[in-house]
């Protein structure tokens, strides 16, 4: 009997590659099977952030969206074919893993927070022996990037997904916590409307990208795009009683 | 004239010394000056974790709280002298900095989440060049250690300082967010009946030390003590609507 491969979900951190762990560093160059989402006609930010440890030898298996260009993900198209995507991914995981080969599964960020492959782990379930390394996230990336230190002392957090419907964000927002708004994309102009509904929208900092090569961090005010690409958040301080 | 050092504030992660990020190894490795948080009579949580880092001609700055049993920190007395002791604390620093000697500033977890590095950050003011490092929380070593991935999805998240006042815990616990609750400590029994309260008692998972050797998990419900040491945490889940 073969024995069966390990799955590593590799957190690799929010950009800076060099803020992944030591502990990532040394699973990715261990690993002869390493496996990554990634766009298609991309790199994949996982398999770029990764890249200096992954082995010369080591099998890449790219798990490539089946979208071009963005589909609403409330579509019905959408959740069928990501269904049928991370169901094919899942296929090929296992394959490796049956055949007793480790697999490396990369993950931008933690991948307890709010981690693609979390999708995977559900679909391998208890098949498998599954290993998880925790990864600086990406807020935590942007918030020392923008030089805002957003919680301290007795203050209370709000991590809240833009996909939130406007009235959800509203009601949140006018606790007055300090708050991060995360998966922007199309909905930056709900955001944004919910941030000045509560009177939140002057104190909000915008960070795109936050420790890689291409980050941009401005005021919200002075924004003026109407989208937000995904490695995007803002940060709300804390309203002052 | 003297070239001011650069103050490096570096996140060392949850615990394992594994969970230390490329970046902040590297920087700790490369310090003249390192310098540290600890209680009486004890290693210290950050200096203890950076051990296989620090350099052996690098010069040590140990900074010892000032109490040895523990004061509440509502109490007047607690107050005061913790102002003086980072007062201290920044002028020790501020000496080697002025002589041109970079520091590094240990720090567990991420130093904008809650660190208390933020306190000597605030007093250097913009004296001197400060860089800070981001690391992997306590919060994502927790939910790691215990298999517990808290968001996924539109879930939001609420993070919750243990020393809330019980009705604002309780009012927070109500609206069924996934939670974190931190600093625990002698305010576990308050959050505990905030817990009850809300009826999210039974699915509370407790946290202690995560990713460290002396790791506790268990659910709350099976948790005799009533108290818990800083290193602790308790995870809720999202409530099913």
């Amino acid at each position: 009997m073969t024995i069966r491969g390990t799955v590593h979900v590799i957190g690799v951190g929010p950009g800076d590659p060099e803020l992944m762990t030591l502990k990532a560093a040394r699973v990715i160059a261990a690993s002869p099977v390493i496996a990554y989402f990634a766009k298609r006609g991309q790199t994949g930010h996982a398999r770029r952030i990764a890249d200096a440890h992954i082995g010369p030898a080591a099998e890449e298996l790219r798990l490539e969206y089946p979208f071009t260009t963005e589909i609403h993900s409330k579509d019905a198209l959408y959740s069928s074919g990501i269904t049928a995507f991370y169901d094919e991914c899942t296929t090929r995981l296992a394959a490796c893993l049956s055949a007793g080969r480790d697999v490396g599964l990369l993950c931008e960020g933690d991948p307890f927070f709010y981690g693609s492959s979390l999708a995977l782990l559900d679909r391998l379930g208890t098949d498998f022996r599954t290993v998880v390394i925790p990864g600086v996230t990406g807020m935590s990336g942007g918030w020392t990037r923008a030089g805002i230190p957003l919680v301290r002392g007795n203050a209370a957090l709000s991590v809240l997904p833009g996909t939130l419907d406007a009235g959800r964000l509203a009601e949140r927002l006018a606790v007055g916590d300090a708050t991060v708004i995360m998966k922007l994309g199309s909905n930056l102009p709900k955001v944004r409307a919910a941030l000045q509904e509560t009177d939140r929208a002057n104190e909000a900092i915008y960070v795109e990208r936050g420790t890689m090569p291409e980050e941009r961090i401005l005021p919200l005010a002075e924004l003026g795009e109407t989208a937000a690409p995904y490695f995007s958040l803002i940060l709300v301080p804390e309203r002052r009683q």
